[in-house]
């Protein structure tokens, strides 16, 4: 039995297009949404192709995702090539099918049912496709913001297609996600020998006290969308690899993952505030690679509660959890954003599957949230 | 002026002897002592060249040094080239003349004189050389002396001619050396995702309240002869080197240098009960560089105080500072062990240099020594 959803995605996957190479999938989408009648904006930033397309006019409905994929590691211990699509049992087998080859045909075929359904639909649908959310994310969907930002483009509501679900599709939606931030903490000591400790001053032993202290720290208690703010120390190195060298530096890396809580600023100012407080003679650089987002309860996200009980009669789980997403880019336009894809339990692993069944549904349910927004 | 001292000091000097390498130096030192009636014992082990001398019975007052020395560095940087001895303005300059070519001449030349005066003296008089004090010290004094007392040899008094001064000949000795022990430990946690601590286990923070806790022990409080145990961390190692990722391991290297208010044994006890007290799972190697010994006032101290008061006019200090040295291994025979050298102001660096009438001073308190012991 031919399916439309299941056979675009099979051919997505065929073309091995690791980040940032697109290998051609953008091109396909193109056609289908050329087709439909949709305006397309190709905006290449650096290595990595993006476009933004639109069909009518108003208040505007995106979908957002990528074409890029991670790689497909050691080829022999997949069951199938990973770039030759298979269904066994009922599964789609081949990089990308969950993440987020699967979502793009289905948001395409979503898309083709509608306009043939509403072909003078009232609201303007577009679709924001990068070939770079999986690596550096440099020139993706950030630039395309940006672009779109400066000449004020209109965006109210962006669905984005990362696989959000974890036994069923549409279980758990993402409508936010935790900001993350990352400080290079390196404590000034005096380097010396360990027979004469006087003559040196151990930055180890100086920022001990000071580390203990963080983290014990509660940041926050989260909220009803945020887990708590959670800090993790990710890497320590002091020493010259000598056992009897006191070293002179000691450097100390930590993320934060945080809630909307709590601001960057305010993070940063407690953590230099107790570095003061113990003495540290200290160099701090912060990099921020996102801030928090959050969709609370409105149009967008009870469309998508709508469309996941109406095809798979359950009520998702609104979450914030799990790592980022280019939605922490989209919302800075303000946007109602929400992350609703298929299941993403093989997701980055050997053997990447989705059920195709899942597939048909998402495409579905998609098509429903469109109806209810801009039908 | 003719110098024997000044003179076998530069002989020796121009063997680039460097560790393990003899380079010749204790064949001249053997000939010298054949000639005054010595019997010599070649003891070789492995790499390292050593030799056992000894002339006349009973209690025994033995020599100890080293004839290898540490790399030139930089030869471009020293004033004369670093194998070719010069005296300018007083001091003798060249790799090894104070560590410790100076003193094994001072104390041959010594000792011709006193078998001259006292030729059928009433102790025994002793040499224990080895090639290889400054690098690993493995087949060097500490294989000599099992063998030593394999045999149940006498040893009753030791003078090791380590560079023991400060600023003139003498006026510190030391009369003891702390131990040195190192503990390798290792922290096992769960490697996972920053974004899901809670399925991770971070050795990092596991750790830190522990560590605080060790680098805030007074181990103890010193004693007459001993500065306080003192307690350095080394190298801390944690880390993949990315910023998302909790790490799975965290390595701790920390080194003691301990008194003899304090066993190994006791350390190692303290540690291990913090860490159980801390529920830290955890790997632990423990590497015991050396025990601390201490010769107490006595013969020996009495005869080298009296010998520094008679030429230096002062009173020396007797300190157990700083490093190691093969006066750790020496003392396991039950002697008692004093180290007196030259001043070790430039040991181990560019333009190493000793004061010329600094080593004359030298041999005759070594002289003297070996009168008020044995004569």
């Amino acid at each position: 039995m031919f399916c439309p959803v299941i056979a675009l995605t099979q051919q997505l996957i065929r073309r091995p297009s690791l980040s940032p190479d697109d290998a051609g999938c953008q091109a396909i989408m193109i056609e289908r949404l050329r087709a439909m009648g949709f305006t397309i904006e190709l905006m290449p930033f650096g290595d990595t192709l993006n476009f933004w397309a639109w069909r009518g006019q108003g208040e505007t409905l995106a979908f957002a995702g990528h074409t890029d994929v991670v790689p497909p590691g050691d080829g022999n211990r997949w069951i199938n090539p990973p770039f030759e699509p298979t269904i066994r049992d009922g599964m789609l087998y081949g990089r990308g099918a969950a993440d987020m080859k699967g979502s793009l045909a289905a948001m395409i075929v979503a898309a083709e049912r509608f306009v043939r359904a509403f072909p003078d639909h009232k609201g303007r649908l577009a679709f924001l496709i990068t070939s770079d959310e999986e690596a550096s994310a440099t020139y993706g969907t950030v630039k395309v913001v940006e672009a779109l930002m400066a000449r004020q483009e209109r965006l109210d509501y962006c669905l984005v297609g990362e696989p959000s679900s974890t036994e069923v599709v549409g279980d758990i939606v993402k409508n936010g996600r935790r900001g993350s931030m990352t400080a290079n903490l390196t404590i000034h000591g005096v380097q010396g020998h360990v027979a004469y400790p006087h003559l040196a001053d151990n930055p180890v032993h100086r920022v001990l006290p000071a580390l203990n202290e963080l983290v014990a720290i509660e940041w926050d208690r989260g909220n009803e969308f945020f887990p708590p703010t959670s800090m993790q120390i990710a890497n320590v190195q002091a020493g010259t690899g000598s056992n009897n060298v006191i070293p002179g530096e000691c450097f100390v890396q930590f993320n934060f993952r945080f809630s909307t809580e709590l601001t960057d600023e305010q993070i940063k100012q407690r953590v230099e505030a107790l570095l003061e407080g113990h003495q540290l003679r200290y160099s701090l650089k912060w990099k921020v690679s996102g801030q928090p987002f959050l969709t609370p309860t409105g149009d967008l996200v009870n469309a998508v509660v709508n469309a996941v009980a109406h095809y798979n009669e359950i009520k998702p789980q609104l979450l914030t959890t799990g790592g980022t997403s280019d939605g922490r880019f989209i919302a800075r336009m303000g946007a109602q954003v929400v992350e609703l894809g298929p299941v993403n339990a093989t997701i980055h692993k050997i053997n990447e599957c989705v059920k195709a069944s899942d597939l048909q549904l998402l495409s579905r349910m998609y098509q429903r949230i469109m109806e209810q927004l801009i039908a």
